[in-house]
Order: structure tokens, then C-alpha cells, then sequence
């Protein structure tokens, strides 16, 4: 027994697969079964159902999080079956990203620092008998768990340029009359009904003079945190994934703002241009 | 300390619990207390309350996905408290099965290949002052981390012949004028609302003369992939734990069919006869 | 490598983050960044949102399941980026509690033996860029993983009294004509639908002299199981929690009673002062 055998890297999955079904579970019999001694962490299984842009920015901002030595299974995947590519990333960090090129690793690829691609494409490093609608389990879960058991990425199939994956659109930032503007999207409404952007945190100062609105024409103060306003009252301010987000203090911004996941969110940064020339 | 100890075999653990209450995780610190380098692999919590055959179907198709050593507790246990036995068997394999015996195992059983079972009577493998309603937390974890702690199976309790246990029904096989016909049933509806039914995937070749028909009367063609029909439409495949599943391609098929769990499903193989004459 | 780092104890974590967010996985991986070889088990991450109650409840009752050296992590922080403390209690078992100082370890601290109790304040042991809402990444997690890496109590910051912690109220026990009154809550409705009371099961026998009355009038005798009642009947009974639960047989309690989490729940015990005189 080497301290190599000892010491394995941790395989985090994220998934839209949910817990109610045994999919999640068979992937990790299926990882138990190649490495047994691997320690497996959920990332989240609470994807929305086939919503890929949705896992890539939980997997962007999720990954700083972990360990250098973490090898992420990811799997969003309405086109299973078909001819998209299955892929493994490696990020300058040494972090390893195993997901179908569908978009999944559009954030992981935006951030730079990509090191090395591959396809996977060897027999070998998948379970016998794969199925056409499974490959998290025939595909992915075997080829993290032979990497975590010491298998070389080489070992998974030939390289692929990088610049040849999947990306996703990021926020789009517009200029107008004396002022700048950003367009992204809420990503996810959370547990406590705080909406998530997909605009950075530090796109502007938060400031009286910077708002944040929804698709239905809701608009909310950019603010520090929420003892910024009152009780029941809304606001954006810069999030622990250190993205914009919505929220009601002592409530519930979902349900109150009736915002949904995907739709269109506006950063209006009202006298932008004016501090820029006071700053400068 | 020895290597037996460095390698201890998961515990996979799959109850009707749910994740929102803390049973599944007293489970796991009962486990954690009497054998704490176990690995533990919940394989699912989310069968339907009590339902027994839901849990009898999980076991069977995902047990096949995990190492030889492993050690499955399962707990779907509407007769808690009553005269049912706990149970532990041991398959062809060397997996141990621990649980109600109420028909949860009847899935294990019908596969054949059982080697040996025992009741589980000893107090000395169950905690102290177990209630009449938690036995998943007092009888069969317990059991199950003594055994992976290094504990012998007898001594867990007597051997009992495998034929006494509960077993669960199967599909009917009827033949009738020029066709074949089988009665299954809709066992769970996934996160996706594809019907996952009991029907082998292997009982008919995929071709438009064989179709499945729910019990409220909607007729789908058994075919090889989603993409064989158009979007918005259903079909009936070969899914990936190797039974027939409806789907709508792009849909739901829970929503789209109104088909419940539990309902049943015919697969009918019109021109069966005529097929086995050429064949022949 | 030391035997110390060989059997690390396990981590335990309860909060009110649920399973779809990827809060919960961002925790695990900064405890897996911090100490590589620690066993993670999720208590439950489905309290009721900013329910400290509930999670004061769940925390007091499973903790007697786990290992002397479980460190517990809960978060149920409705003032988290206030003023209130972070605190790592130690109890006389040596089990170690760390959470806000806001009620959640209030039953923990009602059970006395509480030997030591820390103030969290070591930026050390905190994650570098800590935000004002997450401190169950920044500040909980990172602490418990450094003890768990081998870092004394001590390195978290100074000790306080743990009298100064915050509690929670408990059960009151009133005297009126001729018996006895106590008066509790619903703590939750569990996935069966039982309702879980906060009045321990040893106050009374079980005896049809006893009864459970909710907020909405239901009345309910107290007995010992459910084969006391015929089916879609209500009793109370103690539950495998060792508190009084209240249930419907073979049917569902919160939907039946229409009792929810919160109400009051008041136990009778109509004989009670008649019982005692004969026992005396």
C-alpha cells in the first residue's frame, strides 16, 4: 500500500439528477466499484432539470472552493445519446472537470487557465454494456474513478484544443447616454428566495445610483447588505458567490418580485460616466 | 492494525426516509459509532412512502452497479413494530442485503443465486433500548456495521432458508390469439417524468409492431431511441437499468400520459407468433 | 503520518441550506481543502428555514447517536452578519458543537455537561475574503475542519461562560385541579406525516387517562403504539426520539389534524393527581 493509495483526490459531482431517483447512488456504487477508497462529495444533484447554463455557473463558482487535487464529474445532458463529446479539463490549478461539451464547462473555460482537454473516448475507462441515456454512469463516474485510482488523463482518450469546447454566453455590457448598463439573467432562486444574477459582484460600487431590474420592471437599490433597508423592502447587493443578487429583507424576493429563473436582469449604473470623470 | 481494517466494505444505505428529517443521519451516526472507517453510500432515500415494491426494484437493477463487498440496508417498513422478521442475505456475489423481510428483498431473490440468510435475533448487534418504530436506526444499521466492523454473519442471528422470505409479484406472461402479452406495472416516475416500468428490456426485439399500452389507454410504439420519433412524442425503449421506460422526446411523460405509479402497463408484441415462425 | 491523522473524526453537519442549492457541497469542499481525511455526515439539511427551534430539536436529539468525537457543525443563522457570536461548545462527552450563538445549541445546553465553550474569532481559522452572509462557509466549516485537522479549541479564540449562551424555552409544566398540564409545541411534521412534539415521553405513563390536545381543538389519547388504535385513528405515543409523537395509523397526522410546525401542544394527564395519591 503506497501513501499515493492513501491519500486519493476527491471526486465532487453536480448533476441534475436529483435524490429522489438511484441515479445519483449508482453513480457512486460505480465509482466504489473502480476506487474504493475515493472520497465522494455532492456538489449539488439540484440542477434544474437540463438547465446547462444554470450548472455552469454553479460549477464556476463553486470549484474555487475545493481542493487542487479535485477531480468534478458534471453531468446536464439533454443531448445524451447524441454525437456531443464527452470531455475531461484540466484547469492551471490542477483541478479536473469531466462533463459531456454541451456548455457545462463554459464558466470553467471563461475563467482562463485551461491546461489541458481531452476527449474521452476509450472503451477501457468506461463501464461495459453503456447505455444510450446514461453515460453519468457509464461514462463520467468510471473516468473520474480511474483518475482518482492513478490512471493518467492520457489514459481517457486523445487531446482536443480547448478553444474547440462548448461556451456559454456571459453577461453583455452595453453603453448609453450617461450611463453603462449590463444585461444578464437570474440564475437560480435559492432556498431562502434570494435570486442570483449571473452579473458580477463588482461590476459597479454599490451606490444609491446603481439599480438592479427584473424582466417585469421590478427595480431594486444596489446596497451593501440588508440592514441597508427596511423590512419587507427589496435590494441587490453583492452575494457569497460574489455575484449580484436579489433579495427581501426578512422575506422572500421569488416570490415577492414573482422573478423567474433565466429571465433577463438590467444593472443600471444611473451616473456612471458622471463619477468616472469626478474620479478621474 | 490490520489491512482488513484499512479496507472496510461500504454500507449503502436506501430507506423511504426522505433527506428533510434527521433519521438517515442518526442512521449514519449509529454506523459511524460502531464502525467508523466505513464508507457510506446512500443509494437512495426517496422511494415513495412505503411503498415496498418501488424499494424491491431500486435494489434489484442498482445493486448489480456496486463492488462485491458491499453491504446494502434497506428500509421500507410499513410492518415496523409487528411480527415480521429482519433479515440478512447474502448473494451469489458476497453483497449482503439488510432488511425488513417484507418483499424489499423479493427483487434479490427472484434474481436467484441467494447463498445464505439469517434472522436478525442477536441484541448484542442491535443498539440498546431500541423503540418499536426506528428499527432502520436500531436493528439494521447496527447490523450492518458490526458485519462491516468484522463481525460474522452468524453472528447476527439463526440461518433461515431463503425460500421463507417475502417475495414480491412479477410480470405476467399471457399469450393470446397471434401475439404475445405481459402485464407490468409503472414503478416510479424519474425526475425527467419518464414512466420506469417493471417490463425486462429483453422481452421483444424494438420494432413498430410492439407497443405498450398504460392503463388509461394512451398506446406508445417500443423503439430504440428518443430520436425516433418527433418532439412531443412518446415512445417506450429500452432505459438504461435495462427495463421499458415511456418517454416524450423533449417532454414529460408523467405529465403528457397521466400515468401514476403503481398503474399498470401492457406490452403487447403484435405479430409475435408470426415473427418467431420466420425466425424459426 | 500519525495514527491521529489516520482516524480522523467525523464531521457532522445540520443547517437549513436544503439539498438543490449548492451551499451545503461548498461546505464539504472547504472542509475538504482544510482537512483531506475527515469523514463528512449530513445530519439533515432540511430544517425549516431560520427555524431554530426546530434545529435545536433535532440537534439535542440525535446527538446522543453519534461518536464521543463527532464535531457538529450547525447553521441555522437568521442574524448572520449581526452581531450575534460564533461558538464552539464542548460537552461533557467531548462531543463539539459549533454554531451561531443564537438558541440552536440551546438543547444541548439544557442537557448540561457543558465542560468548555469558545468564542469563534481567530481570523486564522476562518477562510481568507470571509462575506456577510455565509458564514457556514467562511467561519463554521473552516473551524470545525481545523480541529478535526488536529487544531486545539483554544486556537479558536477565547473562552466564555456557557451560561452566556443563548437558550431556548422549554416545555412549562402547570399544576391545575385535580391533575396535570404541561404545555409544548409541534416541532415538525416528519415524511409520514407524524407530528413530533417537544414534550419529552416520560413525563406520563401511557394510559387512556392521558391525552394530546392541539392548538385547533384535536384531542388525542396517549398509548403505547399504534396497534392501540384501530386504523385512521389518532394516538399519541412516545416516539423513537424518546418525545411525544402524534400520529394517524396507517394514515397521515399533519394532514388529518391540520396541526402545524410551531402550534402549541398541551399534554393532560387527567388522573394524574388521583394516580399519584394511590401511589404514594
Amino acid at each position: 500500500m503506497t501513501m499515493q493509495q492513501e491519500f486519493r483526490p476527491p471526486i465532487v459531482l453536480m448533476t441534475d439528477f436529483g435524490l429522489r431517483d438511484p441515479y445519483v447512488g449508482v453513480m457512486k456504487g460505480v465509482i466504489a466499484g473502480i476506487s474504493p477508497r475515493t472520497p465522494v462529495i455532492d456538489l449539488t444533484h439540484g440542477i434544474s432539470p437540463q438547465n446547462i447554463r444554470q450548472g455552469a455557473f454553479f460549477l464556476e463558482t463553486s470549484a474555487p472552493y475545493f481542493p487542487d487535487d479535485a477531480i468534478f464529474v458534471a453531468v446536464v445532458d439533454p443531448g445524451v445519446g447524441t454525437g456531443r463529446r464527452a470531455v475531461a479539463l484540466v484547469s492551471e490549478r490542477g483541478q479536473v472537470f469531466i462533463a459531456p461539451d454541451n456548455g457545462l464547462l463554459g464558466g470553467i473555460l471563461e475563467n482562463g487557465g485551461v491546461t489541458a482537454c481531452y476527449e474521452i473516448t476509450s472503451r477501457e475507462r468506461m463501464l461495459a454494456g453503456q447505455s444510450a441515456t446514461f453515460h453519468g454512469r457509464d461514462i463520467f463516474s468510471p473516468a473520474a474513478a480511474h483518475l482518482a485510482a492513478g490512471a493518467a488523463l492520457e489514459s481517457l482518450g486523445g487531446p482536443v484544443a480547448p478553444e474547440t469546447c462548448a461556451r456559454i454566453s456571459r453577461p453583455v455590457n452595453r453603453t448609453s447616454d450617461g450611463g453603462m448598463t449590463w444585461e444578464g439573467e437570474i440564475v437560480y432562486a435559492d432556498i431562502y428566495g434570494n435570486l442570483v444574477t449571473s452579473l458580477p459582484g463588482d461590476l459597479v460600487e454599490p451606490d444609491r445610483s446603481a439599480c438592479l431590474t427584473t424582466e417585469n420592471g421590478h427595480t431594486v437599490p444596489l446596497l451593501r447588505t440588508y440592514g441597508d433597508v427596511g423590512k419587507g423592502e427589496a435590494l441587490a447587493y453583492r452575494g457569497s458567490s460574489g455575484f449580484l443578487e436579489i433579495a427581501v429583507r426578512d422575506g422572500n424576493a421569488f416570490r415577492s418580485l414573482g422573478a423567474k429563473e433565466c429571465e433577463r436582469v438590467t444593472l443600471t449604473n444611473r451616473f456612471g460616466e458622471k463619477r468616472d470623470r469626478r474620479e478621474g
